[in-house]
């Protein structure tokens, strides 16, 4: 918690490698970050000019560190459905496992989930999330507890949902008040609008929800062209491409974060980049869902603002993020039939500094001065990081080989939240224990 | 190693989950294995009618029991170039980054490598692999250590490395006399005869080292339309595809592992499916490497025996055999754009039972009687494998959320070789640090 944190607490950390993720891709081999209360001071090499006075606690951590990584599109509750009705055709499966037990969710319910899917993702380095669910209250208390960093963006959803949570006027006010309660850019919590897409809520509502976003200045987060099915079905509704239709609805006037992006074309891509549209691309469901390969490589071209999510962990099913890492770099290049489509320190800026823009944090992402001290370690001391002949291979090992196994200590504003594998804030076996239960009565209905 | 083992120690393994991966896929909840000496006795419910008698040592494990997985297509000894040139174009990569470091290797180098790749296998859970690759009695020595089953493939290769190792009428000889020295169906080491590819050798050596294969017995492995611009080139030369032509030129008429097979259409899976040719899929590698996307789907639909394969660790960059079943997963199902396209149980059959039979050992890669105890045990106490409402959803868990830390024990011929995620016969620092320094001569020539 921050309240834990003297503001003026200064450490100096010193590690074999310290891998920024700024605007250059600076590798320093050794390195130190110096953290003051929040807030990273200097990052340089170890022979820099870095202050160090009385007050400095130096931390010698050998290892890896960088920032913690940002995972732009999920829907971490799930963890309560997580296996469920996997291999059924993707409408049955929604309508069959999913939705049937998401109706039947409590509040608690959504608690424990939060809480388990945190400290997972938490273990593997992942220090912030952007959600889109419902009971937001919910996720908001959970990571007050794990200690992560969350960009709520409260689901809004049409009939399905409807009858329990709302929509429609009650929501919006409800959304302006959870926001006045819980955004907080300089702490742990920001707050957006998530129209769930234009083929749930209808492109008007999606218009509405907008608006409300741009007025309170915060980032607007929805489904955009995840199966050919809905995008085909909404071109035809409205004779052009959904993204071309949100463009000159207005929707994509404020901050928007785009969830998948599968089915654009070139001109699409256009339009996104144009508007300054942000994209969450989330490969490993795109796969299992059998959706369908996002133009990765185009979108990177056209200078198009891309992050990496996981999506939420039943269609996946993990929330280890470095998945996401491997597995963006590879589908680039098998639908290229290019082994130089995608770089590792491309990959690597969407899984930090590209998400933490897509997801409307500017001060997060990169080890560098004045950003948020949410930092990881890495362990080198393993045989997929073996050998290093040179440092920019230490950026191809931590692609193909990065993982939650490999991640020792998360620090989120500074605070140390994981420390040598065990995360702090949460008693992971009786998360589990709830999560098993609760999904067995979700289960029964 | 199999000495150390009492020919009639009876062993009787109780965990809360038995995953069997023989010809029925059961699954028994709770369930016991039974192990007499190097072989499975018994598998059951616990209830069911195992014979314990006073000889007997009983385990209560908790967790998973399941075959140990078999990597069906690999050169594992590149863990000493993993991560070099990671980003070149496909053949700046071979000339470049592989060929020359290659080329300076050692006997005394590759029994390093693999040491460590055999290592890092066994810790996820890998019991068995098939290699293909030079210095074979380097291979053979690590395993002897490391206590790994191993089906050694020498590698036949033309100009490259013809005048430090031979190829031609000495290498034949050569590969009898180290089948004569090292085959040995009934202990862990066995040989077969890998010709590198029709494109490296021709067509005509192929055929010569099928011939030998067969008088021997023993399995031909060989790389097969791994890339489109070998396919082509090879079908321009010869008329036909080149899974026709080696049909037709006698090189599947014995027991044949064809690699990759990516660049295939219909008629060539009616050829493999009819000649009984069993198919490693690499799908991280055809990823990596940008040689495209291998009709798993049609092959399954087809019949043929497949297996799974990491391919050398510098084409993946792990030998986390895990993540080719995730992969083989989600891409049969974007490359269908149907999230039934593959079943769990029919990918973690291609992991056990299907490469086991793909590299010619009929009695591995299931836990049944009468099969070898090659066995891993799974801690369930993971985030990722809750919550579980039917034991179906395990095998979905153990496909999306599998993983070398998932990993905690492993038997190999009913010899524990990891005990508590701790390999026991190999000294995994060491070859780390002899791997990392081995490398940079290789890297500086």
């Amino acid at each position: 918690m921050p309240g834990s944190l003297r503001p003026m607490d200064r450490h100096r950390y010193v590690a074999d490698a310290v891998v920024t993720c700024d605007a250059t891709d600076a590798v320093y081999t050794p390195g130190v970050v110096e953290v003051v209360g929040d807030r990273i001071a200097w990052v340089g090499p170890l022979d820099g000019e870095a202050v160090v006075d009385d007050s400095t606690t130096v931390h010698h951590l050998g290892g890896l560190l960088m920032p913690g990584l940002v995972n732009s599109h999920c829907h971490t509750p799930m963890t309560l459905v997580r296996g469920a009705g996997d291999g059924l055709p993707l409408d049955r499966w929604l309508r069959e496992a999913m939705w049937p037990r998401e109706g039947r969710m409590t509040a608690e319910d959504v608690w424990w989930g939060m809480t388990l899917g945190s400290a997972e993702m938490l273990r593997a380095g992942v220090t912030t999330s952007c959600e889109m669910y419902l009971f937001e209250e919910a996720l908001v208390e959970a990571v007050t507890v794990s200690g992560a960093r969350l960009v709520m963006t409260p689901g809004v959803l049409s009939a399905l949902h409807a009858d329990s949570h709302g929509h429609g006027s009650d929501r919006m006010v409800a959304l302006a008040e959870f926001h006045a309660r819980h955004h907080d850019p300089v702490g742990r919590i920001t707050v957006g609008v998530a129209p769930h897409s234009a083929y749930d809520l209808g492109v008007a509502a999606c218009s509405e929800l907008a608006d409300l976003a741009r007025s309170l200045e915060v980032v607007l987060h929805l489904h955009v062209a995840e199966t050919k099915m809905e995008s085909a079905a909404l071109e035809a509704e409205h004779g052009a491409s959904i993204v071309r239709i949100l463009a000159e609805h207005g929707v994509f006037g404020g901050r928007v974060l785009a969830a998948h992006c599968v089915w654009v074309d070139d001109a699409d891509i256009a339009v996104l980049s144009d508007a300054g549209v942000a994209v969450a691309h989330c490969p490993v469901s795109n796969m299992k869902l059998g959706s369908g390969i996002a133009p990765l490589a185009a979108m990177l071209s056209a200078g198009v603002t891309l992050g990496l999510g996981t999506d939420g962990p039943a269609s996946n099913d993990s929330l280890d993020l470095w998945e996401e890492v491997k597995m963006a770099a590879l589908l680039a290049r098998v639908a290229a039939l290019d082994s130089t489509a995608v770089t590792p320190a491309q990959v690597l800026a969407m899984a930090t500094r590209g998400a933490a823009a897509a997801v409307g944090l500017d001060d997060v992402g990169r080890l560098a001065e004045g950003f948020v001290a949410d930092m990881i370690r890495i362990d080198l001391d393993h045989s997929t990081f073996v050998p290093v002949t040179e440092p920019s291979e230490l950026l191809a090992h931590l692609v193909w080989a990065g993982s939650d196994r490999r991640v020792t200590d998360v620090w989120v504003a500074g605070e140390p939240v994981v420390v040598d594998g065990r995360v702090t804030n949460v008693d992971e076996d009786r998360a589990r224990a709830e999560v098993s239960s609760r999904a067995v009565r979700l289960a029964e209905g």
